[in-house]
């Protein structure tokens, strides 16, 4: 393996080894019956351990959003045609997406990162320029992406994560790029050993025909790969230089970098979920800095977060992407983190603790 | 009935006719697929309606926590003792509390009012004096509290809505009061026409036995009701006086002076929701302004939505009251007003449509 993958990975660690006592103590003695925030005091025991802070703060959050074009795009498998990558770049930079009016509701930053897009974007707007190729190759007639160009995309992600950490407490991640529903669904069959048929769905909204060719795309694909490769078609590098993207290569990189310097990321739906998946089978340790936001209603989500073993906060039936239901998650885990920073105990509070009768 | 309850009643009404054909127009104009945004195009759709305002904003918001005892809790139905709730209302007031924490996470106010608190709260405070009386009497024995004083706390909620409303877009409606989910245990059973056994649950916390008290408690001032009034034991405002409590009266009255003045409301758990149930019965028309948060672990939460035929946005297994799960879900309504106000359409951003394939 590259060394600055592998020093990268090295650098990965779990949660510090933490005083959980002394965690658990502060919350019970906070101001509120115990366990009565549910989920809420999980979220907050979680992030005091993983900053090594008994009182963590989660307000200074960014988006980070990878675009790519896929080879695959060019065989109609979205609703939508492949210059829609590049369009929405440019909208994204302008603040007209769905993910710029809702990280100004969460006030969390965008940024928007060029890792693959088969355009020229433009270079006066808000956009970071980190374009690994213009496009993928197409998955169905051979790999994606040379192994050197998928460690380079993982390492753009990881240096980018790490550029910005230190003004940043929280890494919500997501994405654009038309076709990428059909590569994160190749690439998730190989990562979790799944059906195409399981994970594959609309995306963007496909119709019943536009599905079925869709799903066998993805199985040709996939079979290509297990032919290719046995055994080994289901380690990180194989799946990801074979199925790509650029974007997701760079999810994965992010969600690395991040927690290389103790930061954690929130993934968003099916692409991003896979981008998580891809990090998690390059170090495991990385799994305790991922925090699950929404469940998607792309039917491979489910089975992603499954395999992850994460359990997501809310099920919105979104199917946009961009990081949209990550952004919505950041409000609740600031909240969690806040209880640990602002809240009373009932010592100094003055309030009369449980089991003494009137 | 009293004639300024007939008339705050009958200044509510429901979503004016507005003309919903633009409204999905221009949600389908936005630069994301049809419907990809789930239930945030729903929540957007409902808010542009309600508030007659294609473009509408959910910046300026508040949780009214509202405070009182309860007769009920002299019966030990509760894991806390009674000066709780007094003690809590300086904790509130002093920010210390967990719906202060989480009010500054989601940037909300705080507006504590005392409506029947067994106490002379302090009044340097930041608390808002609106005492009926010190604590509703007992249940069990017989009414907790006046015809006079019921209408009195439902008014007084109203008009502290009204009062706040050119200041706020939305409310959150939470409350404190020990012994409260005894008194709106009871309350749901006669509203809803449920069972004791099956709306009672543990509250902040009883054992097994407190629990097998408490559910024995409620049962014999649910009888006791049913024995007295007969088939109008179910009437909002019998099943109100005989049970309590002043808190639960004034967030009625609160959800119906926002509704007059056409703001919505935000509904948190057990306690909020038999407010809201209080409302919608005395008048069916407030449901259109309610919004449910989450679902809450105590058993009758959910009994109540099915009856308010609400769903929940999220459960994450809260069971603290004070509004703090209503505040949780500010930041998910404010993003998807946002869509409406700050989205490009197709043709502004220039990003090609769907179902033209390259």
């Amino acid at each position: 393996m590259d060394s600055a993958l592998s020093a990268l990975l090295a650098s990965v660690n779990g949660a510090a080894p933490p005083d959980d006592a002394a965690i658990r103590r502060h919350l019970d003695s906070l101001t509120k019956p115990q366990g009565s925030l549910g989920v809420l005091e999980t979220l907050a025991f979680r992030l005091a351990r993983l900053y090594g802070d008994p009182t963590p703060s989660l307000r200074r959050r960014a988006v980070l959003v990878f675009a790519s074009d896929h080879g695959v795009s060019r065989r109609a498998v979205s609703a939508y045609p492949r210059e829609v990558t590049a369009q929405m770049c440019h909208n994204f930079a302008r603040g007209g997406a769905a993910v710029c009016a809702i990280a100004r509701a969460v006030d969390a930053r965008v940024v928007v990162v060029d890792v693959g897009v088969d355009a020229e974007l433009n270079r006066a707007g808000a956009i970071v320029h980190r374009k690994i190729r213009r496009g993928t190759a197409d998955m169905m007639v051979g790999p994606a992406m040379s192994l050197d160009d998928a460690r380079k995309a993982v390492l753009v992600g990881a240096a980018l994560a790490k550029e910005l950490a230190p003004g940043l407490d929280v890494f919500a991640l997501g994405e654009m790029g038309i076709g990428n529903t059909s590569s994160a669904a190749a690439l998730t069959c190989l990562l979790a050993d799944a059906q195409p048929n399981h994970v594959t769905g609309r995306g963007t909204g496909v119709d019943d025909c536009g599905l079925q060719h869709k799903r066998a795309v993805v199985a040709a694909a996939v079979r290509r790969v297990r032919e290719a490769h046995g055994a080994r078609a289901s380690e990180p590098l194989v799946a990801l230089t074979e199925t790509g993207g650029f974007e997701i290569a760079a999810i994965a990189g992010a969600i690395l970098g991040a927690a290389a310097v103790r930061r954690i990321a929130v993934i968003d739906g099916f692409i991003s979920t896979a981008g998580a998946l891809l990090a998690v089978r390059m170090q495991p340790a990385a799994a305790d800095w991922i925090f699950a936001s929404h469940r998607s209603t792309e039917p491979g989500h489910a089975l992603q977060l499954s395999a992850l073993q994460m359990s997501p906060l809310f099920d919105f039936e979104l199917r946009l992407g961009e990081g949209t239901g990550a952004l919505l998650a950041l409000p609740t885990l600031e909240a969690a983190s806040s209880l640990l920073r602002e809240m009373a105990t009932f010592e100094s509070a003055g309030v009369s603790q449980s089991d003494r009768r009137v």
